[in-house]
């Protein structure tokens, strides 16, 4: 899993299969999911082993890939029905982050470009564009780390909240990303981690990335945010992106939005940090955008332990909509937005396409 | 522990014991831990089995008497020093909280006043004292209840951080009294529960006594506060205080500042409801109440079992201060105080004394 270049790998392809680090096992456990199939993969992206816009995307494109691969069909059109199925099948499985669908669109429209071929022909095609997007993920958080990087102060106290690491990608992260370049330069970097409840993404997944390269780091609850900015503990906030729809407005993990109020009121800089496939134009402003109610029971329960008495009902909306005034800029791979952000993000994704 | 008035119990006398729910072991068990002395008092103190500004107050007075009924002194001096070195034990076990202060000096100044008295009246006279202290703390949350109830909004969806319910009081509670006195007077309450890491009261407490007393409510996790601000679910922020000093700063648990930062942020009325024991004019703002620092070990932890990786370390103040321009209105058991505070608080305390 630690590649020679000593970067985190959390998606990957090995003897024709698909490999996924189980994000629900870290810190405890360090177990490898293998998915032979489309409907392994389905799952692995619906419990969150896979979590992270960016990586739900690679591991979709690889759940297309392996549709074909395990298919019995004989001729193309049935290949392409099938195909059909299994996008429709995947994007079903988290509806707020745009990257799925965006990496199961560039599946199927390679299959329609190239249904000319052969089957073998269009199965190896579909594997090499599975690979192309990993590769242009792992090459698009290297590049937000060194468009990132001059934006984290001197004293370089970063709050993130979630994981938008390498965990949350191919490898390296996004909102990780600056903080991961900033540290490699030298430059003297502590990292606020919001443990990020229900699923404690934080506490798990960015604590244990940040452990492994070395980043010192102090772990906090979710409630503890707004006393350390009042104390001055905290120079900025970075955090990913599921979703940037035309306006600016951010969809991310729920919490979002609340320390993005609180980093307006302390007057701290607010950073965003997303591949452009994280953008989508479709859509003008943060109110259209889906938001993923999931099962109350993942927050009355606390990894499998009942923490709220039985009978107790409870709210569970996945993500919250940061509006795009109280966003400073967006770092993607292609530079760094600034407002007004809908002439910048509009521009980034025609030159993306 | 119900009594015939059908109200939750947290703090009572019985058998020359102090009996306390054991609020560490809720909502999965319900203990009641037996204080026989003076150390059984000052360690259900530190370890949280019982908590909250008020109930401590009526513990720690207990405490007191508990000193002076297994006392071996023989003359009245050596019981009036063993009480002020029991004084000093059980102030150093929380600073933030001012009630704790408040009723060991009640019963300390009591003891002076009749220290002409034999030992055994004397002992008899503390005992009483003590069970003033819980009578007056149950008519002071009623009196909260009375005053605060017309403030809840018709609607009546409000926010509630930790517990600063019957549980963090002899009974009835204070930022849950407005609460349940508006139900109890057939008007339509909805609350939203803030679990409340990391100890998770909101979820453990404040939803186990809600749930007792039939009161809708919805639990969430810290961080979708401000969503559901920004959705227009929530209509008011009530809140308990640890202190509140003469400019009307308050120390509350963890997370409270965000929430008024939040309220603000959406017009949202932020009210703090507290007896007048917990207001302290001796401190002229909040910078200079104590934030008790507890152990990282509560963070990286989830009821004993660990979240985040080894070797990762966490912060855990376990209060925080919300300066008084983000408060609507302090709730007391003698009235609704409104900005300015500093001359609302002050007459109060005269009144108090």
């Amino acid at each position: 899993m630690v590649m020679d270049d000593n970067e985190l790998r959390t998606v990957w392809w090995e003897k024709e299969t698909l490999c996924l680090i189980d994000q629900c096992s870290l810190p405890d456990q360090h177990v490898i999911v293998r998915c032979h199939t489309l409907d392994d993969v389905a799952r692995a992206i619906k419990t969150m082993q896979v979590r992270g816009a960016p990586a739900i995307g690679c591991t979709a494109a690889y759940g297309m890939a392996l549709a074909v691969q395990r298919s019995a069909a004989t001729d193309r059109d049935a290949l392409l029905t099938e195909l059909r199925q299994a996008k429709t099948i995947l994007d079903a499985q988290r509806p707020t982050a745009v990257n799925l669908v965006w990496a199961t669109s560039r599946m199927l429209e390679q299959a329609q470009t190239f249904a000319g071929e052969d089957l073998a022909a269009l199965r190896a095609r579909l594997l090499n564009e599975a690979h192309a997007v990993l590769a242009e993920d792992l090459a698009m958080c290297h590049a937000i780390g060194d468009h990132g990087a001059s934006l984290i102060p001197s004293r370089g106290c970063v709050l993130t909240h979630c994981n938008a690491g390498g965990l949350a990608t191919a490898g390296y992260g996004t909102a990780l990303a600056p903080i991961r370049t900033a540290y490699s330069q030298g430059r003297s970097i502590h990292v606020y981690v919001d443990e990020t409840r229900p699923f404690l993404q934080g506490a798990r997944l960015t604590a244990w990335e940040l452990h492994q390269a070395g980043i010192p780091q102090t772990l906090i609850t979710d409630n503890m945010a707004g006393h350390l900015m009042r104390r001055g503990d905290i120079d900025c906030v970075i955090v990913g992106a599921d979703r940037i729809v035309a306006n600016g407005d951010v969809a991310n993990k729920i919490g979002t939005y609340s320390l993005a109020v609180l980093a307006q009121a302390h007057q701290l800089p607010f950073y965003v940090a997303a591949p452009s496939t994280t953008i989508d134009l479709s859509l003008a402003n943060g109110d259209q955008i889906p938001i993923e109610e999931r099962a109350a029971d993942e927050v009355t329960h606390l990894r499998g332990r009942r923490i709220a008495p039985e009978g107790v009902a409870a709210a569970h909306p996945a993500f919250d909509v940061t509006p795009h005034p109280l966003i400073t800029a967006i770092i993607t791979e292609q530079g760094v937005i600034v407002p007004p952000f809908a002439e910048g993000l509009r521009q980034l994704v025609i030159y993306h396409i």
